[in-house]
This record gives structure tokens, sequence and C-alpha cells, in this order.
């Protein structure tokens, strides 16, 4: 039997995710462009129900889509204090342009706060024309030094969405619905856990007030900042000049938000499913559901076989992989790779049995079904996988998350775990939010990843450095 | 009553455009990013409905999504000469990067002929391989010194497919195949008649055999072109290796091609249809298909009429525009300039009467109708306006289609037009596919557009520069 083209996850977890993402067709690295990637057919149509499923959302909630510059004038970025020098050092410049060198350069936008502050400053005069809700779908630039394919690439696609209201309490509201919608979609579409919390203040966004997060654990116990919703103050209202006349006839500056998720999402979608066969596609989002494989040794078989075939995957919606010079077990082993839910066998034996092989690909199980089935099978088995699949990501998130009471038993769950090795915790810890608590963590290359929402633990308890009280335990872990 | 804040067409027709653009909410200019626009929600909506269109085609003929980096090193470009000689002028230029001068600067892709011809020359290998089928949904920027909004911008958003084929008749057939569904696209979804053809080749792509290209009429008798396949014979191929082995065993570089579409086509979408009110929409592109508007006068009213507003728009699936502090007159304004189809109209009167008023942008036409009948009229309204559209659209082609038979007739005839002051026309003439004799036409601004598939006219006869005995006429006319 030839060697898997896919390193084992237990041998080295980083290898194993650039195979599989490899061998799922979903990208590859675009060594000619720095730290780019190029997304392939497969990652490609992820992508694309991600998004149906995510737009979906953002129009039944009054979001319209528009679209900005790719490129701002340099001189934007200067106008929020915190926000150029959290981007400055990830920024590409245009400098030449049309044949000469520019007055002004222009930077591609690693984010869009600025240019759209500048054109609410434009549209919005009065409380009429609030709550002004946008969202956008882009290409980003960060230049990164490390990059992941999927994880950090120094191009990737999101979407920003961008809201200006006329009070910070309706602001909030618009910051914690776009949180409860981005951990919906990764909880229900992509069977992926997440635990929702706002982040501590060295780690929100450059520019924010407050950064929420959903954080998700990968298999190798390492969490991954999967979206992530900010309340923006008054900050850029205020860099940006962006004023409403209230109500009651008063100038204000308005209060905004943004949110955002990327192609980072499929990062998560691989690193919580699959396995060391490939890809494994939780079937919302698989781009095809079913494939049926037809199985024949003989010349006269083959008319039967194929006639049958394509009859019975046109009833259940399935691809006929009907490919000459493939065999069937290369076959198996293509669509095994690239995640398809489930995998139908129709050979002459069934022909004549009255029934069809069903391959279920997250567990591998495999068992005759009758035709007469088929539909009511598939479907159930597409239910089930499912919902089978969050439930493992969920109960292996609770059991690789402890509860520490010291910064020395936190370093010790924490010191050797590394994405290749994988052994990582979310550890709950009580810390204060504070860069000075924090900076303990850097030393074992931990974070906080966030300060949940919901309390699961004991409340209330004494911050582990300062002994100060604090509200609740927050998760602790090594991240991406 | 208030001055209309769109000018009459046949005032100015360039200063009417962009009064229909602002106004029907499509798009404003970004004058902070030289040449750019920002795309907005009714814009927007309109382009993501064409996406669907031509994306659910281009999977439907096999082609699949991918996505590929916007950064192309600058040594790309100058491997295809032809290809590099006709971008250079256009380019953006990235030429700092993380804080640091870049060895080799990046280009913004104006086009990724370059870099997809790259990983073409990884993935393909042997006939098995092909054909290749590729399509990237995307940005792109090209630095044009006279911009407009659509039509000609820095920065616009397309489709750009790339596809790689064993022999140059597969290749010639694709290109054929996709000019056929811009066509379908432009006529049957779009109701804008188009003219097939051949691009002359000074007129063609830099870097193909050949191009193709749809011509449509706008209402001041411009051309625009509205979508261009390229046959790029085995220039790309050999630019960039891309090799395969045949199934007879020998090596030969690939045949090429790739066609695009982009945002330019909302511009003729609004200089096809749209009048001195606004902007008009073809009911299969309309993002919001009806409107209606509730009247009361009084608050003893409003209960009763918004009830009766919901209940019927739910069944006719329109919306209801019932803000506050907006009256009747306001909002019919409102809908007229952003081009929706049929507004509704419902008072106490209708109430008592059983009647809802039906009224339809294109026409003007306002006529009370039984409630009862309320989804079939509207069902049938629309249908009746998409193909009047197309009807109009294709009788003003006609009308302003003429033959000239010498250069001084075709320079009589389009001498004076400009896109401000229209009275364009499409002159059918014979003449050579040769630069030498289409600079004649350059003298009073106009083109060759193209070499019409379909010959509707009188057959070959002799080039009215050289003498030459030609093929068919050509479009000769003033365009965008």
């Amino acid at each position: 039997m030839a060697q898997s083209p896919i390193t084992l996850r237990s041998a080295d977890f980083a290898a194993w995710y650039q195979d599989v993402v490899l061998q799922g067709d979903l990208a590859e690295p675009a060594e000619i462009v720095k730290g780019c990637m190029v997304i392939k057919p497969n990652g490609y149509a992820i992508w694309e129900r991600l998004q149906r499923e995510l737009d979906d959302r953002f129009k039944a909630t009054g979001h319209k889509n528009m679209y900005f510059p790719l490129l701002i004038p340099e001189s934007f970025l200067k106008k929020e204090a915190e926000h150029v020098e959290g981007f400055s050092p990830e920024l590409a410049v245009v400098t030449i342009a049309g044949g000469k060198e520019l007055e002004e350069p222009y930077v591609i936008r690693p984010t869009s706060e600025t240019i759209i502050g500048h054109f609410f400053a434009k549209w919005i005069q009065s409380w009429r024309d609030l709550p002004m809700l946008v969202n956008q779908w882009a290409n980003v630039i960060r230049w990164e030094l490390r990059t992941r394919m999927f994880l950090r690439t120094t191009e990737f696609l999101w979407q920003e969405g961008h809201t200006a209201h006329s009070t910070h309490e309706e602001a909030q509201e618009e910051v914690l619905r776009m949180l409860d919608i981005y951990a919906e979609v990764a909880e229900d579409v992509m069977a992926m856990p997440v635990i929702k919390g706002k982040k501590t203040h060295s780690e929100k966004f450059a520019g924010a007030l407050h950064s929420y997060s959903i954080e998700a654990m990968m298999q190798n116990g390492l969490a991954l900042q999967a979206g992530t919703s900010h309340d923006l103050g008054q900050n850029f209202g205020k860099a940006f000049d962006v004023k409403f006349q209230s109500k009651e006839g008063q100038l204000d500056y308005v209060w905004q938000t943004s949110w955002g998720v990327s192609t980072r999402l499929i990062g998560g979608l691989v690193m919580s499913h699959s396995d060391d066969k490939g890809l494994v596609i939780p079937p919302k989002l698989a781009p095809v559901k079913s494939v049926l494989v037809p199985i024949y040794r003989k010349d006269d078989e083959k008319g039967a076989v194929l006639e049958a075939a394509h009859r019975m995957a046109k009833d259940v919606g399935a691809e006929v992989d009907d490919r000459e010079g493939h065999n069937p077990g290369a076959k198996f082993f293509h669509w095994e790779r690239r995640g398809v839910p489930v995998v139908l066998e129709l050979g002459p034996r069934d022909l004549a049995a009255g029934t069809i092989v069903l391959k279920r690909r997250d567990t591998g199980a495999k068992e005759p079904i009758p035709q007469s089935e088929l539909k009511t099978r598939v479907d159930a088995t597409l239910d089930t996988m499912q919902k089978d699949l969050y439930a493992a990501a969920k109960q292996r998130l609770k059991a690789n998350t402890v509860v520490a009471n010291s910064m020395e038993e936190i370093e010790s769950i924490l010191r050797d775990v590394t994405a290749e090795k994988g052994g990582g915790k979310f550890v709950m810890a009580h810390l204060k939010d504070d860069a000075a608590c924090e900076v303990r963590l850097k030393a074992f290359k931990a974070t906080v990843r966030n300060i949940p929402q919901v309390d699961e633990y004991d409340g209330p308890g004494k911050c582990i450095v300062t002994g100060e009280t604090v509200d609740r335990r927050v998760v602790v872990a090594k991240s991406y």
C-alpha cells in the first residue's frame, strides 16, 4: 500500500494541517507572492457557502452591502493614533501609479475603518440617517512575517461590518448581536463550538474601546480567534469628524462598531473536524454532500450500473464519479481527502440485491442499505453527522479545559504546548484585565483569549498575580 | 415644484448619467482615491444579482471558482511582450511593505493572465488535466486618466475566466461559448441587446490572438463594450511554459482563453433604460421588485391602511415603505429614482373600493386594480416590463444603425457626436481589419467596435479605404 500523503496528527500537527489543506484541494501556497495563497476550488466553494450563511444573516438584521476603495490615502490611517500604531508595521504601500511617483502614497487596506469613517462623515448629518448599517466583502493585505494557509496570510478575504449609531447603548447592542451571529454560524453551520467573550485591553483592536471575540479550540488544543466584533466608541467619529444632530437638536459624534470574519474560518474548520485521512466537512457547509462511485469489472456490467447510478444519484442529489481511467479505490481516496460527507458505492452485486453501500466520512462506517431507502438514509446520515461533529468538538473542548489557580500551574500546563506537538488546553484562571498581569503569560507564549460572556465556573476570585478580586475566570491558552 | 435633481438627457447626457447614478443610490465618486468610486447599496445589490446570474451559468458549464493573489511580481508581466506593453502605463506598484523597500516590486493585478499562467504551469502536466476551467471574482486596478463611475474607474470589480485546453479548436469553442453566455445575460436579464463580434487586431486584448466582444448601444448612440472573450492561442502558454503531454505522448503548449465582465455592466444598464426621472431597472435584475406606499391623512385611518398594506405586500413580496416623517410624494420620488419596477399605493379610498393602485416605473402608467388580482397583475406587469424594455432598446439600436459606403459619409455621421450631446449611430461599413484603415477613424474619434458574428447586411464588399474585398460590414461608432 502506498504511503499516505497526509502526515499523522500525532506525528506533527502543523504538517498534518498543511497536508490536509493541500490534499483537500483547499489552497496552496503562492510562494512567488510573499505569504499569499491560491484558494483552490474546494476551498473557494466552502468560502462561498460560508458567505451565503453570513450574508443572509447580515441582511436579515438590516445591513446593506457596499464597496469601498482598496487604496486608502496614507494620511487617513494617521488620524486615529492607536489605529496607525497597530497597523503601520503591516502595511503594503503603493508609491508609483500610471508610471509616476505619487505625491501621497496609498496603502492597501488592512481594514477599512478610516476610509469608511471619511464617507460616514459625508453621509451622516442627522439622527434620521442613523443607524447606518454597512457591510463589505473584500480582500485586505497585512504584511505578516510568519504565515500559514488560511490562518494567517498576507492577503485574505473577509467581510467587514461598519455601523454608526446615535447612542453608545445601541452600538453595544450591535456589537453583541453580530458576535451572536458569528457564534451561531460557527456552531450551527461549521459545527465548531466557540467561547464568546471580551478581549482584554491589551488584546483589543487598534482603535477600539472594547473588542469581543469567539474563540474555538483546535484539535491540538490551541485557540483560534475565529471572529471579532468591536465597540469603537466615538474614536473614529472624532478622528473623521462624523457628527449628527440628535432629536433634541444637539450635535454629537456617532458611536461606531466594526466586526469581521475571514477565510481564517476555513482553517478553523479543518482543525476542528479533519482526521488522518484528510478533510472532514460538516454537511451544512459541504459543497458536494454526496458522491456515488459506480463499480464494474466487465464491460457488460457497465451499462446497467451506470444507468442505475445516474438514476439514484439524481434522486438524492449526489454527484456521479464516472471518470474513466481511475479505479474505484483511487476515487474513494479522492473524495475522502476532499471531505465529502457521504460516499455511495453501487456495483453489480448491489444491483442484484437491490442495495447500495453508504459510507460516512467522519466515522468511516459503511453499510449496504435498501435502494428504496436511499434518500431517507442519506438525509438522516447528513443530519446525524452534522450533530455528531459538533458534539465531538464540544466534548473535546470540555475535556481539554482545565482550571488553574496560580501562574505556576498555568505555566506547567501550557509551557511545552506547540502547534506541532499539540497538547494545548484552555486554562480557566482568575486574572486581572491588565497588561502587567498578562505579560507574565508571554514568558511561555500564552495569552488571555477572552473574558467569557457567560461564567461557567466559580464566579469572582482573586487575581493570581495581584490578588485583587476579579469578576470571573478568563480563558488562557496558546493560540494561532 | 422643486427642480429635479436630475439633468435632462437632452440637455447633457453625461451629466444626466452622473445624476442618475448618484440619485439612484448606485455609486458616488471617491474623490480622495483617484478615479475610484464607492459602490452604494442599490448598485451593489444589482451587482450581486448580476454575479448570481453569471456565476450560475459559469458553474453549469463546468467552471470552478478560485482565488489568486492581488499582487503580481513585476517581472511576470514582462514575460508576454504585447501584454506588458498594453498594461504598463496603467499599473499601480507596491514598492514598500512591512516597513521595508521591496527587492522586487509587486503590481496590483490589472488582470490575472500572468499569475494564473504561472500556476497552470504547476498544475498541468497531461491531457488528463485538461481542460482546466477557472473563474475568479476579484477587484483589479488600472490607472486611468479620465474616469466615469462604473464605465471606467481605476479600481473595478469583475470576474475573469481563465481556461486551458489541449487543442486550439476546443479553446475557440470556449471563447464563443462564454461570449454567448455574456450575450444571454445582457439580453435576457439586463434587457440590453448586444452585437456579438470579433475585435479588429488593433483593438484586441494585449497578448491575445483574437478578441471577441459584445457591444451595446447607449441612449446617446455611443457604443459600450460590455464584455470580452479572448482566444489567447499559445502566447501565455509559451510565456509561462505551460506544457502538457498529449494522448499521443507528445509535449505541447496549452491553448488558453480568458473572458471577463465587470461593474461596467451597471453603467450599461443605466444608459440603456433610465429616463429623466432617474433609474429604471429591468425586473429580473431589480433588488426590490415592488414597493407599497401606504397613504393616510388622519391618524384614525392609519391602523387599517397599514394592516392591509402589510398583508397585501406579503402576498406579492413587496416592501412596505412605512417610514415616519416622509410624505407619500417624497416616497414616490425616492423609489422612482431608485428604479423600482412597480410601486403600489394603498389609501382609505382604495380600502373602501377593494382596489390598490399599481404604477409601472418605465411607462409611468398608473391604474387602480382589484385587490384580488394583485399578485397576478404585479407578476404580469414585471414580465411585460422586462420584455418591453428589451424591445425598446432593440428598436433604438435598429433605428440608430445606418449603412455608409465611404469614409466621408461615416465622418459626416459621427463627427459631431459626443457623450454629452448624443446623436451617436452604429455605422455599418466595409472596412478592412487593418490598423492603417482604422487610423482614418481616429481623426473623428471613432473606432471599429467589432466585426459582427452574424452578417445582417449585404455580405462581402469593397473596403472603403483600400478597395480590397472584405467579408462583411463592421460596426463603426464612438464609444465609452
